[in-house]
Formats: structure tokens, C-alpha cells, sequence
């Protein structure tokens, strides 16, 4: 979202008029900025487990729109001694930032007056696994580097298209954690 | 994967023997250890889009173990005007945690002779919109605190299951990256 629209209709399938009553709601109302978003996880065997996503607090209220949950498996392949039920863990990292920059991007573009014909961006990360498998201090066990390359066709320049790209980082909650880390705490139940 | 092992005979659907052969495969060839995880991304409708995870390299070879492409949506809900059709972004990271530690956690007890009987996790993500709707300088993007609560069943004492839950934590890639974040280079052709 920027301050400099052009055209406050609905585009690229965004409710503009709703995107900016929504942020003008929060400037009143600060506080129903505040969500918190879950997840609950189930071990089923080896590597294999399966998380569920559904509620979560924000806006005031818990929410209520998601009548079915949604549910994630993960597993570790073969070749990493898994049974290949699912992407990695870290695959789903790579999923969350291409999908949190895209989301950004139509927004902004929607803001902006730009009509998108196509976004499309992949992903790599590269990971040392001897750090996960503790066979190396000096290396670390997440990803040395995560490159995300989109192709990006719309209603403008290039440069007004590249800069939709850079406003949605500028702006992105999951570029935001992957690139700065945040307080992760961990407690155990046992029985 | 520890080395205070107690038995190397599969347990909790690990394959320990071959968990170790693996790891001792890496330890006598490291170049083995490199991996190149990948994601694409095709964005829909506004805040909707869809992840494709498949191929990936590691072991030095491309995989060709997943036959079908995994797919994922994600989506804002309608409080965030978006439609609903899949979580946020910033949910599956919390997804990737939950996955990431209990996959490890698994591996760490069969390799320490540990029998699992349950494992649960819930997280949850704090995270003030403010940011990422440009209303506050001082607000971050993303979320300012992850909390992760496992609950352990197995035959060991609730010191030695609490032990499984913090040798995870401290082998996992996701916690990694998302405690200390990660170099992330975006790139935009346009046409």
C-alpha cells in the first residue's frame, strides 16, 4: 500500500476502496492492528508430521471465516531418510516468501493504478546440511542465501514494475523475518 | 542426530540405521551435503497465489523422488481483504517451525534408543499490521515474537524427552533462519 493512488476502483482483483478503508479503520483504531496467527502440528511417524492452520485473533475479534481448516503435511524425502510426504520444512519457507511478496505486490499495484497481466517468481535456497547434521561448527544450519526472481508483466514501465517488486519487499512480513529473525520461544509439556 | 546412541535399530518410524549410514556417508564425502531447495510461484487474484514445490538438488544429484508436484495456496482472509483461499503467508512459517523441530526431534529420540509415543505442537505469531501498513516507523514487518509449545509422551524421563525438544531446536534450519535470518535477493524481469 502507498499513499501515492491514482485510481481508488477495484483491480487485479483487489477491492482498492476496501484496502484503503481497511487502513484508514487501523489509523483511527491502531489497536485491531494487533493479530496473532497459529498453527498446531501432529507427529504421525519419522520426519512425517502434519500441522493444521484456522483461527486467529485480529481486527478485535477472533475470527471466524474459515469454516474448514487448512492442513500441511512435511516430511523429509528419501534421500534424507523420510518417506516423502510432503516438501521439507524449509521448502514451506520459500513457499511463504514468494506468496507474501506476490500478495504485497498485487496490492500495491492495485494502489497504484497498475493492471497486472502476470507474476510469476521461483525460488532457490541453498543449505550445507552439515550443519543440521552437526558434522561442521563453522557451518550454519539454515540457508546460506534464498534468491527469489520474479517475472512481472503489467500496464507500466519497467521501472514502474520493478518498483511494485521493491515497495512489496519494503513491506513484507515474511522478507521482514527471513532476513532479520525474530524471538523465537520454544517450552515443553512432557507427561 | 546425536553420537550418544543407545541402539541403531529403527524406532518411531526412523530408519536409524541408515539415519546413520547417511550421516556417515556425508562425513566421508561433505560435497554430498550441499542442497538447493526450490519453489515457483503463479500469483491468481489479488492477495491469492499458488506454490508449486518439486524438484530439488542434493546429494549431489537432482531428486527425482516426487513424482507429483506439491501444491499450496495462500491468501489474506476477508479482514485482511483478501478471499480465504489459503492461509497467510506468515502462517506457514509457523507451519515450517512446528514441522522443522518435530522432524528433528523424532531422529534425535530413535537415534538415542528414546520410543516416542506423542508429540504436539501449537505456535503462535504476534504480529502489529501497523507495519506492513505503513502507519508506524517503529513497528517491524513481521512478527516481533513466535512461540512454540510441544507436548512430549515417550519412554524417558521428562528431563531426557525435554533433551529431544532443545538438541531439535538446536539442528533445526527453519529455527535458524528464522532466529537469525538469512541473506534474501530479489530480482524482477519485466516484459
Amino acid at each position: 500500500m502507498t499513499e501515492t493512488t491514482t485510481a481508488r476502483t477495484p483491480r487485479n482483483g483487489v477491492d482498492v476502496p476496501t484496502l484503503f478503508a481497511t487502513r484508514d479503520a487501523v489509523k483511527a483504531n491502531p489497536e485491531i492492528a494487533d493479530f496473532q496467527f497459529r498453527a498446531s502440528n501432529t507427529w504421525i511417524s519419522g520426519t512425517h508430521n502434519r500441522t493444521t492452520i484456522q483461527g486467529f485473533y485480529g481486527a478485535g475479534q477472533e475470527d471466524s471465516s474459515r469454516t474448514e481448516p487448512f492442513q500441511y503435511d512435511a516430511d523429509h524425502p528419501a534421500v534424507l531418510v523420510g518417506t516423502g510426504k510432503g516438501p521439507t520444512p524449509v521448502e514451506f519457507l520459500l513457499h511463504a516468501i514468494a506468496a507474501c511478496l506476490t500478495a504485497g505486490l498485487a496490492n500495491i499495484a492495485a494502489a497504484r493504478g497498475v493492471t497486472l497481466h502476470r507474476v510469476e517468481s521461483t525460488v532457490e535456497g541453498d543449505i550445507d546440511l552439515l550443519g543440521i547434521l552437526g558434522l561442521s561448527a563453522e557451518v550454519r544450519n539454515g540457508y546460506r542465501q534464498i534468491r527469489v526472481r520474479f517475472v512481472v508483466e503489467g500496464d507500466a514501465t519497467p521501472e514502474e514494475l520493478a518498483a511494485l517488486v521493491e515497495q512489496s519487499r519494503r513491506r513484507s512480513a515474511v522478507y521482514d523475518v527471513l532476513t532479520n529473525g525474530t524471538d523465537v520461544v520454544i517450552d515443553v509439556a512432557t507427561a
